[in-house]
């Protein structure tokens, strides 16, 4: 199996460019949409990862915002452009994946909508990456 | 098959609670090295999940940082926290799960280096998922 089977090609990409300034790249992701973008030195080559984490965690480190403001509002105040949608305990394997599918973790909840936990797409991916490894390894053998 | 094979407990996830101001979330949040946490009510109940990106434009729009600042800054300049690992575009399948279990998208380099995509884990869960739903109605016809 072919890697390129999976590939959104650079033309359907948001990026960045490695002499972009914060602002640039500030205004860039929230109209992208995307929690990260590639990096993009001036001869195309790929030169790094920047998410929204390492924009906040600069920004409150070069100390541009008032850090007491952070106080007076609540995190249910806020805009959460991403709230994870929840499975039940008892939904099946088929929905999980789907739920998976958009988001990076699955938050679990009981019949009275208690939290127990979550599901990681990492943990499902491993299942089927040992999955995938067994198959191939008959394949051979065959 | 169980989803709660899958699960990761409560007890060994980081969360907020819904009272939570957006500093404590800031802190807990940089603590933790997690880009999303869930948010939990007082009676244990999931609400809603929190992403370094809702804080960053939380920031942003309330005002409570200079702008201007972050024109004087690149983006090469600041940390990256998780900058993606590439594969080569002649990489195999294995290696392509194995590095796109850690990160939400893989950029794919050729052999100059030169960025021609990405592969997210979405294509490749959308694939697994494909699979799985055509070896379970394999079985039941069994």
């Amino acid at each position: 199996m072919n890697i390129l089977f999976f590939l959104t090609p650079k033309a359907s990409c948001s990026y960045l460019r490695a002499d972009d300034s914060m602002r640039q790249a500030l205004e860039r992701m929230e109209a992208s949409g995307y929690a990260a973008l590639p990096i993009l030195a001036k001869d195309g080559s790929y030169c790094g990862t920047l998410t929204e984490g390492d924009l906040l965690w600069a920004i409150k480190n070069l100390c541009t915002m008032d850090i007491r403001a952070t106080e007076d509002h609540g995190i249910m105040e806020i805009g959460h452009r991403r709230d994870n949608r929840p499975v039940r305990v008892d939904t099946n394997m088929e929905d999980l994946l789907t739920t998976a599918m958009d988001q990076n973790f699955v938050p679990v909840v009981d019949d009275r909508n208690t939290f127990i936990g979550i599901i990681t797409r990492k943990a499902i991916m491993q299942y089927f990456m040992k999955h995938y490894i067994a198959l191939e390894a008959e394949a051979a053998r065959a």
